[in-house]
């Protein structure tokens, strides 16, 4: 493909970053690369404590081993997600009950959750599709009148935030008690595989640290708080190598250009797609007015499977490479029989007709653009 | 420390290849240079199927997942071990049963195995420690006779080998069911964190692909075998970034070469310490007839925790630093009321009286044995 869907961005400095961190003698995880990634993160975006992991898969992991999950606990997410959003609780042996999404957005519907609270309820999992905010204030009021964790699966949100009724603007990942981030290549920040799970209640700040260093006190015995270290508690091998978290700073330190960039090439799809769109029966991404844009993703919701296809194919003939996205988990061949038979209209109905267009670093998006407007059919 | 204990060794490709691995426009996992590594394996070692992880940690969880381990199944493997070894099954749900290392090696006693296998127990974890085979041949035969699987933590074993009574050699990780490797910064082949998971049993290797990939049947997606991928089974995201695959592919390049530079540093110590270490009533490693050498180690049996300390505390005071190793995980904080009571002596020797000495590719051997050899009380 001439255009493909995904390009990794380079900003140069990653192979020095990564040299540097060789010379220094510590490429194993919790170097000083991870360290400044932390760091920078906590500050920028104010989570009170921040573990970059091996991929956004293990801090979801991680997350339900500190929310206790036990075989039986139910918890609440989205039925239109990625696989890992559901098996980093089903290993803990929880039930998952999916939620439909909005009618005019992926994100999951904050007005159907409280009919799925029982009373084995443990925890709320909330995605932040294309980077794009669920609407929290609701969805927090829910959780602490039934006494919920919840978490944000914030796998695309980095850089985005929710305003509340008040005025007040958090970083997406700092409202739920835990959050898990992303940097696989397909994101804004990447370092190949790479993830981190964001701590915003205290009480999760110690042992996240354990069970992050395969359940031993590592880390307190390097702050020279306990004589040696051992260990005490279940966990498993979260950290990325040094490598990983070096490669990822010399992102971190042209965010600000990337996210301009990325935001730049969305905003022109909108502007320039907005008619055409409209002369086909095709929906354009919104954004409400609580949430931010992220410049994640740029997807259109077409008016049907045939005409998805019939888009697809017309920019495939091109060079370009447009993709659909999830397959609803309640469907899957995985958890169809497990699942309680709710039709989850809105989520199957994503499942069908959304596409997503190639956004990344360097796209030549008036190509995209003037390929897309030549399509008139069906 | 002007020696410390290691220094992770560069080959000068490692860069190289990560840029070239961006340039490719993929650096999420199972790339180019992850399937270049797997493929160097199963040639080179004779392992059916190869899947690099993000650690040993993580190949181990895969491989608890794969022999199906449920609540109440026993696992019997040393006390004299990472943690991760225990974890791993732990997470599943796993009684641990520790076993007690030989009187002249800290690898499992096989001869104490039989009497620890009961109605629940469905596997033996061996961990072959600084890289020297376990006795492979007797714990297969009693596995097969009581059906149980063999899952070899060969984190430190790449590239040693086991002798079969009727001569047959076998690669280190190619004997049990599966096994787990690590590439961690301190192994002899490295990417900072890194593992691999080795499968043998073929009954095995089209879920552990599924299990790698979140659970998702996407490795048969691409290979062309199914026109979509979904979700199918549990899993996690047990896939290295490329740039750590890239990484360890430059490392892979120079393994002949890495391995004749450390197995001489071992030779050296081996050869120069000998009548010193009888003076002092040190006990240098043994490598049993069944085993190679992969100069992964090289440690010191003091005759007390006195005088470890005391040689601890020499090489300290020369700038060199050589650190003690496990503690029996029977006895942890976490374990200890677990377990069943039994005493475990040599392990508990093992960690009190056991000290590891610099070993890395850089090291210059000879003035470590020089300082050693000061060494008179207590």
């Amino acid at each position: 493909m001439k255009t493909p869907f995904n390009k990794p961005y380079l900003s140069g400095r990653e192979t020095f970053y990564i040299e540097d961190a060789v010379k220094r003698g510590k490429i194993s995880g919790n170097g000083v690369y991870t360290q400044k990634c932390q760091k920078f993160f906590e500050d920028k975006y104010g989570f009170s404590k921040c573990l970059l992991t091996t991929s956004c898969t293990a801090a979801l992991e991680m997350a339900a081993i500190l929310v206790e999950i036990e075989p039986g606990d139910e918890v609440i997410m989205p039925s239109y997600t990625f696989v890992s959003t559901a098996n980093a609780f089903i290993l803990r042996g929880a039930k998952i009950v999916f939620a439909d999404s909005r009618s005019d957005h992926p994100n999951i519907d904050e007005n159907s959750l409280e009919s799925l609270i029982t009373a084995r309820t443990k925890a709320i999992v909330v995605v932040h599709y294309a980077g794009v905010a669920c609407h929290m204030e609701p969805i927090m009021a829910l959780a602490k009148q039934h006494d919920l964790f919840v978490i944000e699966d914030a796998a695309q949100a980095i850089d985005s935030y929710y305003t509340f009724a008040d005025g007040t603007k958090k970083a997406l990942g700092s409202i739920g008690h835990l959050a898990a981030f992303s940097f696989h290549e397909t994101k804004n920040i990447i370092s190949g595989e790479g993830g981190m799970l964001a701590v915003n209640d205290e009480q999760f700040a110690k042992r996240a640290e354990i069970i992050w260093e395969k359940g031993t006190n590592r880390s307190s015995f390097f702050r020279g708080e306990v004589d040696k270290y051992g260990w005490i508690d279940i966990g498993s091998s979260f950290l990325p190598s040094e490598i990983v978290a070096a490669f990822l700073w010399a992102q971190l330190e042209n965010l600000e250009d990337i996210q301009r960039k990325r935001r730049a090439i969305w905003e022109a799809y909108h502007q320039q797609l907005a008619s055409w769109a409209l002369a086909n029966g095709i929906k354009l991404p919104q954004i409400p007015n609580y949430a931010t844009n992220n410049g994640h993703m740029f997807y259109l919701i077409c008016k049907s499977l045939e005409q998805r296809t019939a888009v697809i194919n017309h920019l495939k003939a091109h060079g370009i490479l447009a993709v659909f996205h999830y397959l609803s988990l309640h469907k899957s061949l995985f958890y169809n029989e497990r699942h309680d038979g709710r039709s989850l209209v809105n989520s199957d109905h994503f499942t069908d007709v959304l596409v997503r267009l190639p956004l990344y670093y360097e796209l030549a998006v008036e190509e995209v653009i003037r390929v897309l407007r030549e399509f008139k059919k069906p």
